[in-house]
This record gives C-alpha cells, structure tokens and sequence, in this order.
C-alpha cells in the first residue's frame, strides 16, 4: 500500500493508474476507522481495479465547539487495517496541503445542506463539500464510496456531483450495525457504558417506525412519533431532529407512499449521534 | 467544427479527443463575440491540439435588473467567427442542460469574489466560479484562455481552480483594445455614438496612472487620483470604484513597488464599463 501525503503525490498516483488502465475506487474516511469504512473498502475493491483512501480530520466541517480536537486520531492502527484490507493507496494530507496558504473557496449544496443536521451544525456540509470536491478532483475516481449512516451528506454529495458534473459515480453503501442494532461510528467511542447502552435506542427507535411502515402507517408525524416515544423512554431528550422525508431530495412529506427514510440526531452524554433508516416496501 | 449542445455531448467528444492524446484548449464565453475573443481563441489554438469554444449567457451570474435580458445573442455571426478561426468544437447548451432540475450547489470564492465589481453585483462572482467550475468539470480542459479584461474574474477563477485542485492551466490572455484604447466588450455595442466617445476616457484615465507609476509615483492614492480626474474631466461621474490593488491577490496597497494593478468600474449611460491595466516595471 502507498502512502501518498500531499496533492502532488496524490495527483501523481492516480495519473500512473490510469495510464495502466484502472479503474479507480475512492473511500473519504476522517479515519478513527471501523467496520463500516471496513465495508466501504471492500466494496470498492471488489467493484474497481485500484482503491485509496483518504484519511483527513476536516477542519473546516467543525464547527466552534465541536469535536474537532479530540476527533480520535489514530493513524498507525487505521493503516494496518487498511493495509490488511488490500488497499492500494493511502492519502494521508496535512491541512496546509488540503488548504494551502490563501485558500478561499467554498463549495454549498443549499437548500439541501441547510436543514437537518445542517441547521444543527452551521456551515458544517460546506465544510464537506468544499473537502469531497478537492478530494474527487485529486483522485479522479471512476467510484467514490460513502456510507449511508451520514445520509443527508450522501444526498448531499450526489447532489453537488451531478451538478456539477464531476465525472464519477457515488456509491452509498448500507450502514453496518452492531449486535444491538447500534450505528457503527468513530464517535460511539466517545461514550460511557451506561451512555453506550441508552444510545441502542436510537436504531430501536428507527426500527420501530420501519416496522410501523412495513405494517401500513404511512404518516409522517405518526411515525416520528413512535421513534420519539421511544428516544425518551430510554432517556434521550435531546433529540436535534427526528424526520421523516423523501428519500431521494430529503423533502418533508406528509404522508410516505414510496422511497422515504427516517432520519434522527440526539445528544447523548456529550455525544451527539446521527442515525436512518430507509422507509420502502419490500419488492 | 462541432457543434455540442448539452453535457452528455460535450463530455463523449472530449474523451474522444483525450483517447486520440489531443490536448485541449478551452474558451469560455458569453457570446457576442469580437476580437478579443479571437484573440483567447487564437491562442488557445496555437497552445493546444483541440479547441472547444463555449457560448452560454449565464443567467446565474446577472443580477435583478441588469442586462441578462437584453445581453446580445447573435449566435449565427459567432458561429461562423468560430469556424472561420478554426475551432474544433463548440459547446452551446441551453439553461436547462447546465442547470438541470433541483441543481442547488454554488461555489464561492470569498474575500476576492465580494470586492470591486463583487461589492457592486452581488452573487456576480459566485454565478461565475459555480458555471466555470461546471465547464470545466465536463471540458476537463488542460488549459483555459480568460480575457485579462475582466481580470478579477482571472484571479478568481485562477485561485479557485488552484483550491479545488482542478487539473487546468488557467490562462490570462491580454486585452484587445480600439484605436482609441476601449477594451473590446460585447457590452460596448450598447453605447449611443456620444457616449462612445466619452468612453475612451477609460483607458485614457488607466493609462494616464500608468504613466505616472512608469515616472516613479508609487502611492496608490496618488495613482488612483490620477485616474479620478481624467474620468471627471471627461464626464464620467458615475464611478464604481477605482483601485489600485496587488496583482496577484487584490489587495489593497498604500505604495505599489511592483505588480499592481488599477481597476475601474464607470457607467456611462445605462452601460457599466470595467477597464485595468497592470502596474509592472518593464524588465
């Protein structure tokens, strides 16, 4: 595996790649890496010739307050697992190469990246589509993979790709849960064990509205009700956003027929956890 | 020459001219084409293998109330200019292709896109970097040709490409001026005969601070005054700004000791005029 550290290094690689003909798989990670950037890689390894992975801690996605400095960080133990997963490259930047002195563009999805998580977390899906936008341009990717836990900024992502006709397909890949159901996230660290266990009600919750779907409700408020319900008999009163909306553009509907998602934030402790589910009729 | 009329179209004959090892040169423009525009096509020419020439009145970067209504179209006349000059291809997509439904990203070059002619149109720039950002994702052009005439929009443009890790020389190409020294712009058809003439006391006006800097005046108000006078003089009251900045940054400078730059903005009539010339000791 290639550890590459700057855009020209980066720049170069890929160059070397499609001369030989690959197709290239892209996997943006902060690192702190788990098994669901573990599922990422594997999937774009077995859909393109050649795969990198990005780990860069994005400043500018952070908002004042957040958890920007004790974002774990733990690179040697990120590059042995990406190593034993077959990776073929490694981009590791500093800020200074990602945001070089002078510095002034910003890329915005809006009104996408304003509601949600992004009415929560000002300025923060600027922050991320500034970053994915210089990222897909240094790596050219055929594929880029993002997990479908950070819904809104698959959305988002997508959204900005299309528009501005960046030349590569964006994959979402299923969110990968623990035993309990529990979203996997390099945050879920942050918690405590009693918080660990109260936060398993954040899928119980989405589950429970999927099921009423599946069972026939079909209102939006009810079925932000029963996840809410839930949420506070475990505990969890700070909920940011429980929502449901079309899957596609992320609209509020009143009533879900086809392709909706429910989507929620809470704060747990100091943590704040983001979770969804899809909302579709089997078949 | 071929003509190309949405995305899908533009980016099959640029792979095809890529798969054949041709460089590409790309001019984008608004239309209305003179021979400044010739001039960018004519280097663009002479500097790479294919030249793709783009016509597309970018609604997104016209106020309410300014000219995007009445902005010239003459289609026909650029086309043949176009042949005739030997372009390879032209690019002519309608709103709808670059802007297809539920497009919603922009991007933003801050603090250079809100001064000088940013600070008089707001949202200008920003409709400028998001369309060139576009164009030149489905050109994938190695180098692009920008009239040093709108030389903010150079620097803009330059910076934002440097940002987003865009893989494209971007390339300042001198103004092309009358006899009488008015930079070409499509816009200068819409002046009666008499304001015309008054006009020329743009250039009159940058050249006249040109001369004082080449004599040795190096503070920027000085210059600036200079300038203000020979405009007045000439009945030109309604000035938008005149500036002297750093040419590589635009930033305001009390002294200018080397690459400066003046820039105006005048409106004459109901025509808004901009000019520049760069400060730069020979040698």
């Amino acid at each position: 595996m290639e550890l590459l550290t700057d855009r020209n290094t980066m720049r170069a690689w890929v160059q070397q790649q499609r001369t030989a003909g690959h197709r290239i798989g892209f996997v943006p990670t902060m690192g702190a890496l788990h098994a669901g950037h573990g599922s990422l890689v594997r999937e774009s390894l077995a859909t393109t010739d050649r795969t990198v992975v990005s780990i860069f801690v994005n400043p500018t996605q952070f908002g004042p307050g957040e958890d920007f400095d004790r974002y774990p960080r733990i690179f040697e133990q990120d590059r042995v697992m990406l190593q034993e997963l077959g990776c073929h490259a490694l981009f590791y930047p500093d800020v200074a190469s990602m945001y070089p002195s002078g510095f002034q563009t910003a890329v915005t999805v809006e009104p996408l990246g304003s509601q949600l998580c992004g009415r929560e977390r000002p300025g923060h899906f600027t922050g991320v589509a500034t970053v994915v936008t210089v990222l897909l341009n240094l790596v050219r990717a055929d594929r880029a993979f993002f997990g479908l836990k950070d819904y809104q900024q698959f959305v988002i992502i997508r959204q900005m790709v299309r528009d501005l006709g960046l030349d590569c397909e964006i994959v979402g890949v299923p969110t990968v849960r623990e035993a309990d159901g529990m979203a996997m996230s390099s945050r879920n660290r942050y918690l405590s064990d009693e918080d660990r266990q109260r936060a398993s009600a954040v899928s119980a919750a989405l589950s429970a509205a999927r099921a009423a779907f599946l069972a026939g409700e079909r209102e939006s408020g009810r079925l932000e009700a029963i996840a809410r319900r839930i949420l506070t008999e475990a505990g969890i009163h700070r909920i940011q956003y429980i929502a449901v909306r079309s899957a596609a553009a992320l609209l509020p509907l009143e009533k879900i027929h086809e392709d909706g998602v429910i989507l929620t934030a809470v704060k747990v402790g100091k943590t704040r956890l983001i979770d969804n589910m899809v909302l579709t009729l089997p078949g």
